[in-house]
């Protein structure tokens, strides 16, 4: 348990990206609780929005790994937000084959769901389901809503959705390679303390110039911080043709961190501090 | 027109991410000429089989900022492939609003296109179309052909996919962003010669040690090499723990390159080449 979610405020509001059974529903509530106060939107640009008006206080979207939007709208919106990355959830991304309460494998006349969640169950159902007509939809929660509806259609899907519309689990991580995880963001207002095992991420802006990465990362090298994470982004704004999101160990409040900050002034152009949060423990 | 355009051996075949209609197709007609011989598949993975297989010449799939599958997928695909990649091509993501020949806009009970589209003209359906109902669905190829089939209902897709589906555009260029980009590569089985305007795509395995990064750059700076993409991908293999995806300006056969190859032996577990291919130029 994190701190974040020991002192999480009472009756705290969180806005994740919909529909309800979702990888991004479930992430909700392996981090926040079953229980917590939560509500869907539309769009990632949406969960930002609720945080950033007070709607809601924590967001969660997805920012690795995912079948629920793209990760680019996560990374756009980052690079606009004033919010603060508080914590970070990774969750194991397992596809189920389900049904309607009653039915049964014989009568599968199709399978729906996200085409990606089809592409990874494919070695799956090409060995168990060959000659059923696979039926790609907008969501796996969507496949869950339709197979709910229909005693001859089955859906992929994650167990949240089958609990959400009240379906039986044929087959349980039909998914053709495991350790297969999603990475999400937990977002608020306020930053949060150091844990003692950080993350963080920030926002490198540079010229556009042969070595102007290289340069960003000697402070690195030098005080021996260890970047996890490092991915260009081209610029909006086509004056600075770099963009770079960085993600190391430690907390901004560190000392090394600190001394690693002090060197990229003179390198960069500006630097957005997105949040140091705590590392997260992977759930089997 | 690029070298590969022009030496295309008649009647090679493209396979590409399906449904028809989609921007991965309309891609293939950039870059090939609309009357190239071409075959639609349901996955990325797809993509990458049918022309490590032989069934097709060339294969096209997205890379960046796309709307049709995750390019995590691409990603993976490469660092299994044995094909090289051998042009990029970016086309301009525009969508527009388009209904059955002969309905109004004064008849759309419903708005349908993949969600990520619906999000990027939030601002201009919010504007145009506020009371309107919005329904995501798979793909904007799959929104086309139901406007094609009802007279009430909308689609926002690219301009191909109108032509697919016969139906008139309505609202050209609704998406709120404009010069919004994405990249596809083409693959094929042997590597292109030097252009003089090339770009090479390596894959860089690398021990988890801090500075492990830092290493690698080094010798792209000593030889001036300019760096325009670097992103860093879990490794599926537990052993290594950084995976890097690495473009820079240059071909494999240039003298600066060999250079940078030659130091960086020393610095990695292991080098990929994934193809050095011409520079893409954007379209209007």
């Amino acid at each position: 348990m994190s701190d974040l979610k020991k002192n999480k405020p009472k009756g705290a509001l969180v806005a994740f990206l919909g529909p309800l059974g979702t990888f991004s529903h479930a992430a909700v509530d392996q981090y926040f609780g079953i229980d917590a106060p939560k509500h869907s939107v539309a769009t990632i640009d949406d969960v930002f929005a609720q945080v950033e008006a007070g709607h809601a206080q924590f967001g969660v979207v997805p920012v690795e790994n995912s079948t629920e939007g793209a990760v680019n709208n996560t990374q756009d919106c980052l690079v606009d937000t004033s919010l603060q990355i508080v914590a970070e959830v990774v969750i194991p991304i397992e596809h189920n084959l389900m049904m309607r309460e009653g039915a049964s494998t014989t009568s599968i006349k199709r399978i729906v769901s996200h085409r990606q969640s089809l592409a990874q169950c494919r070695g799956w159902l090409a060995a168990h389901f060959p000659a059923v007509e696979k039926v790609e939809v907008a969501s796996n929660a969507e496949a869950a809503r339709l197979a709910s509806l229909d005693p001859h259609t089955a859906a992929i899907a994650g167990l949240r959705a089958a609990q959400l519309y009240s379906l039986q689990v044929l087959y349980a991580r039909i998914q053709d390679q495991q350790n297969n995880c999603t990475r999400f963001l937990v977002l608020a207002k306020d930053p949060v303390p150091p844990s003692g095992a950080d993350k963080t991420s920030i926002l490198v802006y540079a010229e556009n110039k042969p070595g102007a990465l290289f340069r960003i990362l000697e402070p690195f090298d030098a005080f021996q911080v260890s970047l996890t994470k490092i991915e260009t982004r081209p610029a909006r704004d086509s004056v600075w043709a770099y963009v770079f999101f960085i993600d190391f160990e430690g907390h901004i409040e560190d000392s090394a961190v600190r001394k690693v900050f002090e060197q990229l002034q003179g390198r960069t152009v500006k630097i957005k501090q997105l949040g140091s949060y705590p590392l997260a423990k992977v759930s089997a």
